[in-house]
């Protein structure tokens, strides 16, 4: 039997180059939508709305019972209550609760792969990288990782969870992509110590979020399994997926 | 005094993230067109006119007294004299001729770096990786590294190239660009046998020549400084930039 194809995105502007459809999307926003989205699911989160404009954050959250948070620049974007830390959702905080989160990279890649069709759509970061290998591998359909990118531009730590990704599973796939060699020999180089990697290159969004005082948090969202749950979009949301 | 920029775009459809204007913008297209265009000049050729279509080049071909070249798929395109192997061009056949030919990829880029209003286009391949490191040094402006890729998707042969820019030149320039760290990094893993690498890594160009017998000129368009002048892109022909 033929393995299902893999293919790594590194960019939102180049996922019109692959074929979608009939296929499961990776949605890789590292630092630090989809690790702030594993860490609230994993703390029993009810479900999260992920929204792209701050504007409609607000607006929903007048309209449900629900946390909104998200951040522009590194900052709580005025008018709404948390930020885009894993730290500020602890189960004691969030658990059973709906938490409406707008970013930017990310939930737009995540529509997109919506709008051209994708069967699947999980979310992937360190914190729940074993749970999404072992979803690929189980699910022996054709994937695409995506990374969101920083406003398209390819970045380092998306690009190194694919690698991540890629070295795992890729046994169980097709692997004709040199954008997922490419990953996979970045992880390659960098596993060991990821933080210091991105330290030692500079990496840009490294560098902004240092910037904001915020060395914890980038530490803890390249920390593998911490959060170990499938988030997968369904209806608007993302829920954990149940086995 | 600041530093000039350098920033490398790993696809032509990433180009419009960059800023291209008042730039140097040097086309990469390691298999085959940049090291082709490097060779005939090295060996005499007095121009060569990058063509997109195929169609045009044959045109070209019966208004100017030429050689007309290009490939589609790894053969000579049908109505063209000439392929895209560095070995066709030795000096003894080119010198002093005018060379017509069509590619793919690495023309699209140049036309549309052109379009952006860059600066200066010149090529660049690992026959003259010095050539254009030196250039680069020396005119202390900004500078994307434009990788051609294939059909838009990014590919190891282009991005390691760029990686080799990036080792030598990177002290000279402010070097705020994920895209470049990365390149930087997968040169560093491959250098020492850059052929064992695409080999190892299933490079899918390196896969598509090496199905047409072309492992000899896969070494050659690894290897550095075989044909080392700087072709620089004048009223729609390269040349070599006189010193």
């Amino acid at each position: 039997m033929n393995k299902p194809t893999l293919h790594t995105c590194l960019s939102p502007a180049l996922l019109h180059l692959y074929d979608v459809k009939n296929t499961i999307v990776v949605v890789i926003d590292v630092l630090r939508a989809t690790s702030t989205i594993a860490t609230a699911l994993y703390n029993g989160a009810r479900e999260i709305i992920p929204i792209d404009s701050v504007q409609r954050c607000i607006q929903l959250g007048t309209q449900i019972e629900c946390v909104t948070a998200g951040e522009r620049d590194g900052q709580i974007a005025p008018g709404l209550q948390h930020g885009n830390s894993s730290f500020e959702y602890p189960e004691s905080f969030i658990k059973g609760k709906i938490l409406v989160l707008t970013t930017t990279n990310g939930t737009k890649l995540l529509h997109m792969a919506l709008a051209k069709g994708a069967t699947e759509i999980v979310t992937g970061a360190f914190l729940n990288l074993s749970a999404v290998c072992d979803h690929l591998i189980g699910m022996k359909k054709n994937v695409i990782l995506g990374c969101a990118a920083w406003k398209d531009k390819p970045n380092l730590e998306d690009t190194l969870f694919a690698g991540a990704v890629v070295s795992r599973v890729k046994e169980h796939f097709s692997v004709n992509c040199d954008a997922s060699h490419l990953a996979e020999n970045l992880y390659t180089i960098a596993k060991d110590d990821m933080f210091e990697f991105m330290k030692a290159n500079n990496a840009s969004h490294y560098h902004r979020l240092m910037n904001f005082g915020l060395e914890r948090d980038i530490r803890h969202c390249l920390t593998s399994d911490l959060a170990n749950i499938l988030p997968e979009y369904m209806d608007g949301k993302l829920v954990v997926l149940k086995k």
